[in-house]
């Protein structure tokens, strides 16, 4: 290997909430893992919703983060399609295609992943700014931390994706 | 060149299905090939979109496949606007403007990177989620494979985008 | 380093218009960027919008590009959240929540980042086909050029995202 310091290290930025992307997210994290790769996911903005509990622990301060909180709610299982969408029925319709194809749902793919040794990295923040805490996120993840910490382990990796 | 194994290649996910993006993809694609970078395309989910012919050649199994062919059709020039798409009036002026400035469309891009050698590789998950077969496919699609392909190739890449 | 040449160099595209996407895009280059790596962003399409001027200063040729000024209107105080804008409430929500986290606006992060040494390039393909000339953005930008001068500077580069 001509690089060793980069070899077998991979990050996604996770930015997204939507489905469709976050099913892309955790298919690659799944086959660079398997693969012996070190995956980190760093959760942000939006993906911060796929690591979040779908009722929250914290209290939320102040109006603004109390109604922002009835409108972006969190939990893998309520994640939508970022096309087609229609209320929930083109996501319902996926989910019964991806069952029938014995594709890994979303909460599946944690497991999966998880005990593939993925790394869970959510944003400090965005979590400030959202007025998201600790304990309203899920357990699998391992770190908080800043931007700093990603391009760190970024600059080791040879795999980056923002998704 | 300190890093001969990665040298010369690069791969695109295109996940995307919105023309902005496929164009994009598409002519960083020409450049990198015209330098003498061995380029790769994964297209996935509504990606498959740019490759899929406009009209579909395999029988769509069960109701729900069937629905969501209606809704999410195929074809380079059925892709639409991101933004300001505008039941398609958006997407027509983009297309005019294009025109005008002599910029290549999706359809002639596709000949364009074919030309130059860059592989086309289809997502088979997808594929089987959405019930899209082979022969659905353009015949410039040189490849079908999943996500451990994918992985393979980019780690052995310099320059590694999701679209 | 094991390999030297590409050591400290950074690209991200800015594609996107939205934002949130901004935001990340600019939080990941002053971090970046603030560990010594150069980085340099790539501006085309939408993105094109975070480095306009509020007020184009060119004259828009045709009736087309008159129509396409009108409604993709530039200037990074304009830029909406690529969610929950609702006309507007969403975005200004976000923006209270980042003042009273003390979090920088994208007008405050382009005069960090450029204070670090971050290259802005706008894409000409894209600025052609929009009709906007050189004078229509801010004095911040460092250079017009095209896809061959990005995929250039991203094969020496470790770190390349499209956002």
């Amino acid at each position: 290997m001509a690089d060793p310091d980069r070899a077998d290290r991979a990050t996604i930025v996770l930015f997204s909430g939507d489905l469709d992307r976050a099913l892309a997210a955790f298919n690659i994290a799944t086959a660079a893992a398997s693969m012996g790769t070190k995956v980190a996911i760093f959760f942000t903005f939006w993906g911060l919703n796929v690591i979040r509990r779908k009722k929250p622990r914290s209290m939320a301060k102040g109006l603004v983060r109390k109604l922002l909180r009835r409108m972006n709610k969190g939990g893998a299982g309520r994640l939508k399609l970022s096309r087609f969408n229609m209320w929930g029925i083109g996501t319902w319709m996926m989910k019964l295609l991806m069952k029938s194809s014995r594709m890994a749902g979303v909460d599946e793919l944690i497991r999966v992943v998880k005990g593939l040794g993925v790394k869970f990295i959510a944003c400090t923040t965005t979590m400030a700014v959202m007025g998201i805490a600790r304990e309203d996120l899920i357990d699998e993840v391992d770190d908080l931390a800043g931007a700093t910490a990603y391009v760190d382990e970024a600059m080791d990796s040879k795999l980056n994706l923002f998704i």
